[in-house]
């Protein structure tokens, strides 16, 4: 099932609309903004101002039941309803559309109301909010995933797993990564018709699993860490899972015993030991490389250097774009008290790894984490530049998955948008960009 | 199914525990502030600040997956998880409990994070809510019920209504009142798999289906006013689906012609023609008396003459408790321009009907609607005297459903953490109430 948003203009539905092979328009999402459903004949209109420009009440329609009707149409209705779990698609005539970015909506939705007095029964309800115009990706090696992680918080509350792949979908984004610690209801073993039911989505929805986030949690036991055949058996234990559930890789992140994120001793023979069944699954163990490491660093090189001694095709690296940060973050996810760059901890400064790095390790690189923070509405990013990767990507000829991992400030549905917009920036940076 | 609060601290499941007879501390339910689920020997204790008094880290107990556990058990686990989609009981020892009321609760968790530098890997999330202890219902007449147009917004968004029945039954109230042109999906044809759904969460919660909200809307088509027939036809189908639901009153709402909400003439007509259904189903059909129109006043005084006339037992009169008001109301879920007393429209003022004016119509009152708009911290009701309700309604040993109707401002979880104030308000005025 799937969930409306609490602010009445929905986040997903937002787009141009074609007729012809000409854009005549845009539309959108409004969930009923009364307390009662009711027949489509007490509509009495909507007023819309995109960016300050007004269209109108007569001049929208309304889809209401997969009917699309005038307000005359609408009015002359006898089974037609708005209720209150069916958003009504709102589309504007609007000859070229809207640009790629974030456009204000102020809307003035009417309702006749019998039961309120007759003089006041043309009743207003009035909403504001901003949409994202996502447009199509382009082709090419880049795919366009996105990471539960970008929804934390609002999965479970006010989003579904479904709403995850509806959203995925609606951006026209075609894959998903996971947390097994986390999206799976009975980790570690789920029950056989979440399985059915997650199969489904992925159909329904034309989603393709990629990434399944994996841990081992070498701290796991007070006292003691965790010895390496224990981490094979959590690793190997992800690694069904996601093969089971489609997924073609697994990360696992290792506990660390250092401020630069060296995994503890174990990761070598946890993979090792692991590398047979990776094999067998056909599914790529990437070890991640994420801030404060960068590329050039032992860490880095510790793994290179595993790939190259077991001469394996089932470990690659799996890259988290925060290691390209320019600017300090201060809206993080969580408060690490980061103020001014030179007074925050070293391991909280911007890493700015250079592109020439990222080209040499490309070739080991199976997926990247397109880590992000904030993305204001003129699509620049604050932090991550992906004017450089993006180019940077396409010139070295690199395919594989950009999942989208959101790390910003956690507010109900500031993912949602927030995923959008990056997916707007970095489309807008490809080759064979459309505006 | 059900969704969790985006707040850390839930709004359900604040209570007082109580082991042989006594009460021994409070309960609480918290949602995993992680990103990720995982062991439960990661938990590292939870500091919690109730209304300023701090109890240490060490002392609240862990239920997880049905297991209670202390600190030391906990991290000693080994089959036991914190899943994101699971919240966690904490229950805090605190001698005698929490009094009737609304409190301040602050907590810190630890978790230990194995990918995190051991130095801060002992991290800290905070979280800071209230929660209100509602009393067990007292023995009597009155029966406690929640209507879901108090949790306008958030059903269909942050509940479902599976989520309604579990806030109703945590409260310890035992009616559910709905909206039909609302709650019910696919209205008015239900899917005959919802109607199983729907008995089965009666069920499952105990919770009865008390009264079903209905229109009559005479302006439903532009041009012309409905016909009695049509009207009829409306409150037969509505009469119809409330008896499938299992409820036992139905209210029709009819549009109304004047500022005082004269109801459109097919009023008389549209109850005249639904009599023998109605007996035939047992259901009570109620209008309702709803501010801006008393209880002296020519509309109650035409259902009063109606219901003599026709000597029906099925119809009776509903009482919205808006016509008590002593107060101008600030808090409106929708904003309708009021200020100063002087300066509201007429409609909007505070009406102030008398007491001796209710016990006069109590015994043809069949539901009471307990609408309120705002109750503070000190359990004050700004607006609705419950303080001459309750005494008034148990003095002339009336019996029947109050249901709590919250209109105030509609902002996510506002409505739910406002009914139960209301409930433990009106609990603590009744007779035999504990503190």
């Amino acid at each position: 099932m799937t969930v409306l948003d609490f602010p009445i203009i929905q986040g997903r539905g937002f787009r141009n609309v074609e007729d012809g092979g000409r854009v005549t328009g845009f539309q959108f999402q409004l969930r009923n903004p009364n307390y009662r459903g009711g027949p489509a004949s007490l509509i009495d209109g909507i007023e819309v101002v995109v960016d300050g420009e007004r269209v109108p009440d007569h001049v929208p329609l309304w889809t209401l039941q997969g009917r699309t009707m005038g307000l005359e149409e609408l009015r002359a209705s006898t089974d037609v309803r708005w209720q209150l779990d069916e958003p009504a698609t709102i589309t504007v005539p609007f000859p070229g559309g809207l640009a790629v970015g974030v456009h204000r909506l102020e809307v003035t939705v009417f309702l006749r109301r019998s039961y309120f007095p007759p003089m006041v029964a043309r009743s207003q309800f009035t909403a504001t909010g901003s949409g994202v115009i996502v447009p199509p990706a382009p082709a090419g090696g880049i795919r366009h995933g996105v990471s539960t992680y970008s929804y934390t918080g609002d999965v479970n509350t006010s989003m579904t797993l479904e709403d995850v792949f509806a959203d995925i979908a609606d951006m026209g984004a075609t894959g998903i990564e996971i947390l097994g610690e986390g999206n799976l209801p009975g980790y570690p073993e789920p029950d056989p018709a979440w399985i059915d039911g997650w199969h489904d989505l992925v159909q329904r929805y034309g989603v393709t699993p990629t990434n399944f986030g994996c841990w081992v949690d070498t701290t796991r036991y007070p006292g003691r860490d965790l010895t390496a055949e224990e981490g094979a058996e959590q690793l190997q234990l992800d690694l069904r899972l996601a093969h089971r559930l489609g997924f073609t890789s697994v990360r696992p992140k290792f506990g660390v015993v250092s401020w630069d994120l060296d995994p503890h001793p174990i990761w070598q023979e946890t993979l090792e030991r692991s590398l047979d069944l990776a094999a067998e699954l056909d599914v790529v163990i990437c070890p991640e490389i994420h801030a404060p490491t960068p590329i050039r660093h032992p860490v880095t090189q510790g793994y290179l250097d595993f790939i190259e001694k077991t001469g394996t095709g089932h470990v690659k690296l799996l890259i988290d774009t925060g290691i390209f940060q320019t600017a300090v973050v201060r809206e993080n996810a969580e408060d690490l008290g980061t103020d001014d760059e030179d007074d925050v901890p070293p391991p909280l400064r911007p890493l700015r790894v250079p592109m020439a790095d990222l080209v040499e390790v490309l070739p080991h690189t199976h997926f990247i984490q397109a880590k992000f923070f904030e993305i204001d509405d003129d699509l620049n990013d604050l932090h991550v530049p992906w004017g450089d990767i993006v180019p940077t990507l396409e010139a070295a000829g690199w395919s594989g998955w950009l999942s989208s991992e959101y790390e910003g400030r956690r507010e109900p549905y500031r993912g949602r948008d927030q995923v959008r917009r990056q997916h707007a920036l970095v489309r807008s940076l490809q080759r064979g960009a459309r505006s």
